[in-house]
């Protein structure tokens, strides 16, 4: 941490922030110039992080140069995090897929779709059981039924399924049906859920919030590696921005600075990102050129009666075009950063 | 409704859309122009919040113009709701100054602070329990131990008190103590807590998410009013923006646009917004003028030593000044606006 | 500045920036932690601002302390700055009111506007003779001709005239009948046209640009003042956010921060922030109580026919009562904060 | 444009817009629902972009559905527009890499950047002679002097060279010496520069604007267009949001959509976007994959010595091996397009 002190702090206001420092137990390097003084401070990260000096008498700014978080970080992991769940890949050179419909509607759709997306070649099913929807008044999700559905669905074609958890206290309900327990953008910052899913045995699946920074979203996933959960996939999914031909803006930039950031695994999600149906193919591709380590697809066998997303869900004609189109994408992907797979 | 089709649009398309309508059953109403055909849809607001139109052929935008709430609205309920608590009112002219710590830390802070605030004028206390904190190395909160300070220092002051429910799980025990519930700007579409809150018996104070626009605000808390709790108070906290010298952009356009959509009380959080404890009077002025009907401030006996937020917390003094600022101002706008409050 | 390097950089990474620093005439202040290096630099202004560590091997962050500002802070100068065109004042403790239409139309449109704002308080006249318009297709202006219309109806009433100058090439012609210069937020970053009116000897209006931050405000300011023009009139009129029932947000917070952070007159212009009639008046009262030295309002003999920003322009009538409703605020704000304008 | 009317509104307010348009010469069709009445208006663009509802008695909304501009669209014109000079082209399945440094600074400087820009496969060769930088102290560009040491360059390596007009002033001077003009990112909105370079003779690469939108980006383009140049070049560059870790964020979706919107050709700079060298592969990558037909990238032979955006820069080895890496990806993207080149 660096405390910046105003032009011309008096030695008083230096030395109140000194001694407060050692009363923390943080060790003060001083770098006085004429203008400015610069306070340097030493110490655990636990110590750092319950100090604020900023809005003290005589302080300007107060920069942390330690982050927020260790344990997602690449200085505290080198070697990338590859999770795995019934033989289904996401990270260290193995590409992810993760398609179905935006909400699980009945039996046939989930059949149909899973099929689908089996056969052009996604690794993992989602579909939502419990939705968050800004309206009170829009369609809510099927909620345990629905989750059954996909997990029959899943178990027919052999795919492990996604899920979204919209209540942590459905969050062991929701274990008993999913293999990957998805937080969304809206919970990224629920920090209570973010706890309670590190002491689960669910690999999970974080969502960037609206708004949320890279440094936001990686201390979001170190509460779960925290709670002892190792496994945490993190997906960019598009921010908040002023432009409005787009629903949102996905942030590929984040994708590739998360990629030298964590060891964990970096997914982009086009579908939501965009809200553009015709988007979705050119994201995908450039989500895998810019270093992504998988996809999640929205699919619906019949977009136009989609119960929520149509606009931006792929048929099972669409997708099986795109994956025919990003394999070869990934093949060269694959060769040119000499990654084995 | 309206659904703009695209230039020359096959009339194919266009009464594929009117089919799906009949069949949804809402009325079409056409307006065909030269290069553009434009179908109005009439029909139940539940009946065209299930419709989707948007990526269909031949569509080329889809326009909502009945708001995605109703009992929020001005249109729906005229007069001001006032929200009353223990004979403390926010609403209909009757301005609330809630104040006290961001976070709870021992009963002698707490004791000081209520103290305080009451002699300088304050309607409600506040404090937290339970921290929404970035990084899970910061400090969390005292848990029910801080609820019953709060209480305490509540009771002892006759000052009704204000605290945030972060875990829904948690929301029961809070309302044994707090008489009214927050919501945090981080969980403002935790919509299963909006549902939880809705059927309680206590007063919601909800914060507006960091990138929310109005329209979701508004949504969030129909939420609330829907499952049958009418006191909600909306606060406008800060939205997140690229300025980077005030932690977030105050929007008192957004306090003075909800006065006229809502008939909900609307107060402002000027102390979060700015991040800076120089701007907490200013902007608290600009809220009264801009017509808030409360605000929410954040006074530490010793904001150095503060656990959280520290930088923008003002003292005990501070806030006497403060409040003998807003008198006059409080006066005047009462006399201005002909409110006998 | 501060240059901090990465964790564990090596001393060769660390004495290389030293050399640079050196080799440059500015000094390197060394605090080595166990982890971290952070290299303080002390030099002068001219030779900090060619120095570019960022990027370099070993370097993980570079932060400048020192503004990029100078002659435009209250360090520079304590006291206000007053700009008076014609024995009309802004700034200081005199509120100034620069009132017209968007655009200058028709002698009558502009003689019946200057009688009216004049009679009902207005300090100023604004017109538009050159309109930047996002669109090649809408009205452009009526160029000189306006200027002409313009100033006749200022000299009628008396007031002063503040017009936009849109081209560099037309700042002369405009300084021929315009009393202050306005600089549109598109043109906020417009270098060129900066230096050229730092050397006119017409006052300046800066207009924030729609996403510039306050340093970047306050850094284009310097260039008008390091030209040798000191009368420089800074104004917010919204930023460009997610939000979208508003235009654009007004960022009242940057006002106050303005205020203490330079010694120019800062300006609001609620008619631009919020694109909407009935914000207008809030937002005016809202700027006095956040500091504002002055008000740019939109008024209109005829909104509905007006040939810009119609939906945001006041009726004479409107503009009557508004001026009304600030007159006691004004004085209030005089009497607390011991102005005595 | 279709006017939206309020809830319930009189049939005198609806029938005074009725009678506006037809004044106007525009044509009204009227959709009444029993609760809201819109009103669809057919006319010319031009006529349409003259009138302006917004806020009249009885309007809640105004929504123009005819775009702003008409010359850069797809529906104008469905062929890809190819911008060729001195035999080298952008668009229509013609890739671009225009490279070089962020400004230009000596001559040595400029020839040992273009054969190695020109050796590692780039199609033109940039420089900056004048600069925008916020600062009034940073390095402002060598001027004249610069542009004749770009021409020198170029015409030694045989590579056109494109350049920054920054003041409009010297468009016909940059125009004596450069092959394409560059519109910074600053100027995207100075109309009068766009209507100037709207009637000269070179091409125009035009960048979009910090906080500009997709549409007001063509817009920005129809301006050119109008004037009779229908050379453009779109260049993405960077959003401004609140994610600091990057300087701005890249907005591939952007140039997917506005693939499909225009025939212009459609370019991206990944070195201006994410402000930090180790994103400039990735981001390069991600361009192509998201279809645009081009690359601007900053190449210095010492970035650590760079007058300007060092941090960003390539040196010639770095570029080397990006444009090796990049050649198999255009090659896929070639045969996957099944284009031709």
């Amino acid at each position: 941490m660096l405390v910046v002190m105003k032009d011309h702090a008096s030695s008083g206001d230096i030395q109140h922030i000194v001694d407060l420092l050692t009363e923390a137990g943080a060790e003060a390097h001083l770098s006085r110039g004429e203008i400015k003084t610069i306070i340097g401070v030493i110490g655990d990260r636990e110590v750092i992080y319950t100090l604020d000096f900023e809005g003290m008498p005589g302080v300007e700014q107060v920069i942390r140069v330690l982050k927020p978080f260790k344990l997602v970080s690449r200085d505290f992991q080198s070697e990338d995090t590859v999770v795995t769940v019934r033989g289904s890949a996401i990270g260290g050179g193995a590409f992810g897929v993760i398609a179905g419909p935006c909400s699980i509607e009945s039996e046939e759709q989930m059949m149909t779709t899973a099929r689908a997306v089996k056969a052009a070649g996604a690794t993992m099913l989602r579909g939502g059981a419990y939705k968050p929807r800004s309206s009170p008044y829009a369609f809510q999700g099927m909620g345990v039924e629905g989750l059954k559905l996909l997990r029959q669905a899943g178990d027919a074609v052999e795919l492990p399924v996604v899920t979204e958890v919209l209540d942590v206290r459905d969050a062991e309900t929701v274990a008993q049906y999913a293999d990957i327990l998805q937080v969304g953008a809206r919970n990224m910052q629920n920090f209570m859920m973010l706890d309670e899913l590190g002491t689960m045995k669910r690999p999970v699946l974080l969502k960037r919030g609206l708004s949320a920074t890279i440094e936001e979203l990686l201390s979001a996933a170190e509460y779960v590696l925290k709670g002892g959960n190792r496994d945490v996939i993190l997906c960019e999914r598009g921010i908040r921005t002023f432009e409005t031909y787009t629903r949102n803006t996905l942030d590929l930039g984040a994708v590739a600075a998360l990629k030298s950031l964590t060891h964990l695994p970096v997914i982009a999600d086009p579908s939501h990102a965009g809200g553009r149906r015709e988007l979705v193919a050119p994201m995908s591709r450039a989500s895998i050129a810019a270093g992504a380590d998988g996809l999640m697809i929205e699919v619906h066998p019949d977009p136009e009666r989609a119960r929520c997303d149509g606009p931006q869900s792929l048929t099972p004609a669409d997708f099986e075009a795109l994956m025919a189109d990003l394999g070869p994408r990934l093949a060269l992907e694959r060769k040119l950063l000499g990654v084995t797979g």
